[in-house]
């Protein structure tokens, strides 16, 4: 509503009143202004009211709601299902152009201001978060994998002679898989045991770039986040061996922003060495619906390159659903996750601690891993393996999501590689265990929860092995197979179920 | 947004699209200043964008959106669940206030402009669809039989001796139930039988009058819309009776908005005679919930009276829903409407005569009924009366809605009055009927349907009759009790749908 | 979904994860049986997903969501626009039938449903809230003021002779027009002062009853929520006067569910004598929007007699707000909302003292009112009067809503009825006052933002008052006017208005 | 609902109502499990009612949404905004796995389903719309470019000798960048015009072929879609020639869904020849917004094959929009899309016709193009170039989306590549010229409008041509430059743009 409307309301209404309305409106429109001119996060989070005000403002500047408009072109921005436009803010055209998708859309100023607006809150949330001297960003409606994809692709024109990319090893298929699918070959940098701890082996790194020939390497491909026992990799060191032999660094960062450790390993690097771009997930970190990344960098021309090897435009779903969020949480309601997730990791450990104790098990001495926690499965009996997985499979039909049993020895292999001791991120690692991490968003109760059911599942597989049963159907189990792990411990778990529902 | 978020938006992305977007807002804003300006329904109906932009921009004009609010009354529209707040557009305080349905709150100068700009699009539509000179009328969120009853308790204080209301007798409970309520004691005038149809009988009206005396008369109270064979009451003459003796007049108009017949009625009656108050449902007239209806009337202060009895605020949903349905429409759309429900009409009249015909039943001769139609049902067997009943329950169980099967001689105690031929709107009709109707919205798919499945109905019972068979569990059904019809004929139905279902 | 379409999906997905969300969806499905079968508010809050799948799943129920329904009546709940489709969550037959408003409805047993567990949840409610001996209650789409009505008009078919109603004074507009609107004669009995505190006099209600002759009295109509220094009045005694004498007794008890202390006097007043109905509003008790009240009682027929004096269908609207506000809180949310308005009030209650100590002011002593506080106004210099009505004013413009200001002598003529010191409940109240109230969802920043801005205000209107300007354009203010005082406060800000907000 | 809850709910209504309820419901479920056993669109439309269950009865099979989950891993599907929760339907944990985007995901059942389901049902789509004999499909949250791009980087580890991609030109940035993005060397092969019309130059591709050796080529990559005069390649022969050489085929069949034609050409190279994946837009052939493509092909196994290149999970947005708008439209509403496009197609090229011939231009005769249609702009004086970007412009501004202006020797380098006369797919189109296209969606009223606008655009420019007047600002206007032309545009048509206003 403007001048003309409220005079006009004014005539139906009092004028006091609608003066007093008029007012009100206002200071919903200076928190846009000052969203549209400073770029950042505002401190405290928005009202709905506010939020979708300001998406609905945004909306009617695309030309697909433009009460005027004509379309003669093949890609007008039509809806056929009313409750697609809505879920969507009536926002359709997506972001971005063929030639880039930070690129701004003549048909729809108001998508173009979201995607603005959205990496520009982002790079606030990102300083905030440790980084301070990150430059540039983007979000690109891609997960975590692809995104390194197109980072590794981007590098490919920089460097034509590369082939290799040298990788601490880390045992999560998209990682791998981001640089198969990007047409190179990872080089395999297996970690050190440290203690309990697996952690990078510069040395290792460092003897590989000289016998492969900086030029022929693309990059170093390092890891923040991941389950224990690794540990973020040392970010400096590599960082350092980089920016000595010229070579460009990518780091995956995928859950790294809740932590403040991650981040400021990240910042080091680029303090001390050289890291060009470093790639984290959306879902992971802001609480969003999967599929989206952000890549970020601290220099402003090599981000830009990357966003123009996206070719086309591209959904701007994952950049709404930050946007909203952010624009909901507020810098003070997100930093206030953030150390909440701290204060749950704490808990966590502590509870984990005690409960391993109980039976005889040890929490893993992980203190560089500031999300992932790992406590030991020795002492399951003779068939131990088998036990591990039935672990699992219970812990999963126990609406326990997300924990992680890590039996010794099990061989995966992955796009032609084949991989010891697969999700152990190591050859053999000394004894299985099981992982259970405090991401942002946990709540007390799932702490609680997961410690009560981790214990009523020791108890049954304990009380299982000591029967020594031999469970029917699944004799034929042979852990050298690449096997889905996860299927195979529900048919294991099909016994186990019934005297449990029975006994709870 | 305003200038200065435009200022800031054009910095960045492109100003020429930012001023695109702009321009384009405008012409949403312009629609509402209309609005606004003309307090008329807009002649094409409003995208789903601009009508959320408007009903946002009237929200936050409420005191329980302002961002700054504090709140230390007792009534602050502070709303506990989200949901709520969404599905009301976050409109919290209703309408009116302890005085006055119409007036204005100070706290919620959205939901006061809600209110007016409502009554006003809602007079717009009386006009248009035939009450020309009607002056004023404002949406109650109260049903038809409730708002009647508001006109009565009205009506009241400027007639102290009154204790009579004079009523054209038509079988629907709640317009009995309106007076009853409202303290009075219902003069019933039969109708009379004019070929198959049902009229007033005008000189029944005038003698009882006069035998109670104009000062102990409350008022007249007539009806428009009703179930064939009755036809709407001779408005004209019963006005200038009213008008003659000084006695009020306020008409049940139930669902005759969609019906130009019946709107000329009340302009004529109007016209020539007197008519305080004509009362309508929002349900049946504008397809929106069940729950609102429309008082209005030709003399202003009556009407304002009528709105200043409501003691205290009232919801806003009802008002807020015919809003919403009307700006969707425009007065085009809704012309749309009226128009397809005449061709429906026409088309389940054809249809049905010539099922009727094939059955040796026939449809009633009712011209004066604009909206509801009768076919007779004489031909059903010996045992007729039960197999009208389960008529009825087996197009109940087959999904077929609002069909309505009328037997001989039900009678039925309402408030104590005892109807004989209840339903029929008179004490013998010549013979049992089934009713059908062509309301607002009906599609061609709703009349193929019916007719379908009655003609399976009919076949049905047809068979069952020549059967004689002795349908169990329901011997001592007593036509004279006060039953409930329809639960009974569930019972009856038990039997037949078995074999329904394996032939169909 | 059910066991055949999960079949179906087990072929698609792995059976494992297949029954896992089969499992799942059982949980949401036990609550809603548990809903159904107990008819209580379940102790935790729901999630939204189960509430709005539980939502889904009755609406289906309704014939016009019937997949293949065919209606040939005149109302068959066609909605033109999906916008409010939607937001009624497409239930849209409303509540009740002709005849009751608690009928069940053959086309809508969604509905029907709907409506029977709302009324059942809202019992508990009432139950816990200390109502233990309630019998029956329903919600009814109107407030408070009209349920009044209803009840009233209910009684009159009891009591033929009745003509008065006898009421202990309360300054709320609607209260009174509740009775005028019935059609009957309200004798106002003037309260009294004890202390600070205006309570009922017992023994001018009792020989108001002897004098007038308990048969041609319709009812008591007495009051517990109220502002102070009017406190609740004295059920118990009025409960006992009205056994004795046969008399009816119904309590308005518009936000007094939230208050522990109201339910009391109702459950002792029904104990040791008569309540036959007790009224209270949906939006002041359980934070949903403007439009509902529950009616309830201890004596069941009693409560079916007012439910079937409501002509017609009505809005499902206000229950379905309450039943999705009762099932997202549970009753451990309802009782930490009402704990914590109990805290709240507590602290406003300190904070007020505090800050009229600091301007000479005190907090009236009104110990039996448990939700409104008033600190009195004696020192705004000569112009008393003006100043207090400038306050007021000054409150409004600055978005503290619900603080009154009760300046002297107010004069207030309501439906011909003029009542001395109107809004103060009594003729001559010692000193002006201002009033705040704790209502339920009160949160500490309400109260920290309207003490900081009441101290402004007082500030300010001393300074003005201090160089005893005139202010210009309200000279003519006649105290014993009929005025709309909000109106003219507004009007006496506009000067002070500049100032402040240059200051602030 | 099951079983118990509705037995549950009989005994609150009646029994009777509630199985009627009840056998409504099960007309939902059938809805459901058809889909689920069979796989396909379903005829005709489901309403949103059926389509709001599924899509909550799915979502619940999320272990992000089961009441009693505990969530210890580092992606659990938590969610900050109920916002984003709601918009997204709860469906939080994206589609495919690390390894696979069409893998099943444990802790998402919902979310399997559902991008199992769509895939299937865009299958169907598919085959119906043309391509029958297609075996495979996916939906993939990636613009069609990128999309493009994964199909390389999958045919890159099947041939580990190619480094190049043959190209018939089209001048769309993104196909080209899709196969710079891969790191493959496009080699243009420039069309040949035969009448107005560009057409594939299958001698030069098989001369490019042998000189490069079948070896060094990736595959060919050409196009269905296009712009006018272009038309679709020589799909047929294209496909016989890479079936003889053994070189993959990938097909950019963009917006080619909705035009039979281009599905014929793709169903008979594929019969004919080897065509190994198609590719087109959600966006353009499904109404939905932008983001997502679909790849399809004859081979299941390299479909699956490019399916298991995306590394890590993905976005389920897109194929939750395609599969609501699917189940919305039913394959009837799809089927009645694809003809009224037709029938649009038809209109737009009439009108055209005769708009340019009273311009004294001419609708270039393109028959092989389905889609786009051009129309030459050979006569608007000396300074053409000028007039026709000018022209181009003023439509942008009046609102006409998608109209596209080719001047004459427009020269832009993509990624290193020069074009000479880019956008008209050619060096040296004979004439300027302006494209309009019918897309799926289009009314009536678009053609209607564009006509209209562009009378009076073409009007305005010659006036302004005739008085030959220098526009200031832009004087320095250099063909030859890789400039933005529809910046450009707009700064040229500030001038032209008050008259025009004046006037209308």
């Amino acid at each position: 509503m403007n001048r003309e409307t409220f005079a006009a309301g004014e005539r139906l209404v009092s004028p006091a009143y609608v003066r007093q309305g008029c007012e009100a409106r206002r200071s919903h429109e200076h928190l846009v202004r000052l969203l549209l001119e400073k770029g950042k996060c505002p401190e405290d989070g928005w009202d709905e009211s506010t939020l979708e005000l300001f998406l609905h403002e945004l909306a009617i500047m695309d030309s697909n709601n433009f009460l005027g408009n004509c379309g003669v072109g093949e890609r007008e921005g039509r809806v056929a299902s009313a409750l697609v436009a809505r879920r969507h803010y009536r926002f359709i055209h997506g972001i971005g152009r063929s030639g880039d998708i930070s690129a701004v859309q003549p048909k729809a100023a108001g998508s173009s201001l979201l995607n603005k607006i959205t990496n520009s809150l982002v790079l606030d949330i990102i300083k905030l978060a440790g980084v301070h001297t990150v430059t540039n960003c983007f979000v690109v409606p891609m997960a975590t994998g692809m995104s390194l994809t197109l980072c590794f692709l981007t590098l490919r024109h920089r460097r034509p002679k590369a082939k290799y990319i040298i990788w601490p090893r880390i045992d999560q298929k998209s990682c791998f898989k981001s640089m198969i699918t990007a047409g190179f070959e990872p080089v395999v940098i297996e970690n050190v045991l440290e203690g309990d701890e697996l952690r990078t082996d510069l040395e290792a790194v460092e003897a590989k770039v000289r016998e492969l020939g900086p030029d022929h390497i693309l990059c170093v491909h390092s890891t923040t986040s991941c389950f224990a026992p690794r540990v973020p990799d040392r970010l400096e060191e590599l960082a350092v061996i980089c920016a000595d032999y010229g070579i460009p660094h990518v780091v995956n960062n995928a859950y790294g922003v809740q932590s403040s450790k991650c981040m400021h390993l990240i910042q080091q690097g680029a303090r001390v060495g050289r890291i060009d771009a470093f790639v984290q997930s959306l879902d992971k970190n802001f609480m969003v619906p999967v599929g989206g990344a952000i890549i970020a960098g601290f220099n402003d021309s090599f981000i830009q390159e990357i966003s123009k090897m996206y070719p086309g435009r591209a959904s701007a779903s994952p950049s709404l659903d930050v946007l909203i969020t952010l624009l909901s949480l507020g810098s003070n309601g997100y930093k206030k996750l953030l150390k909440e997730r701290k204060e749950m990791f704490s808990y966590l450990s502590s509870q984990l601690k005690k409960l391993s104790e109980t039976y005889n098990e040890r929490l893993l001495h992980t203190p560089h891993n500031p999300i992932s926690l790992a406590m030991t499965l020795k002492t399951l009996g003779d068939d131990e393996d088998k036990a591990v997985t039935q672990l699992g499979s219970m812990l999963f039909t126990r609406q326990v999501s997300g924990a992680r049993v890590v039996p010794l020895g099990s061989v995966q292999t992955v796009s032609g590689y084949t991989f010891q001791g697969f999700m152990s991120h190591t050859n053999n690692y000394p004894c299985a265990y099981l992982n259970a991490a405090a991401a942002i968003g946990m709540k007390t109760q799932d702490v609680d929860l997961f410690i009560k059911r981790l214990d009523k599942c020791l108890k049954a597989v304990r009380k299982e092995q000591n029967k020594k049963s031999h469970v029917s159907g699944v004799d034929n189990y042979d852990r050298t197979e690449n096997v889905d792990i996860e299927e195979m411990a529900l048919k294991l778990d099909n016994v186990l179920l019934d005297t449990y529902q029975n006994s709870s």
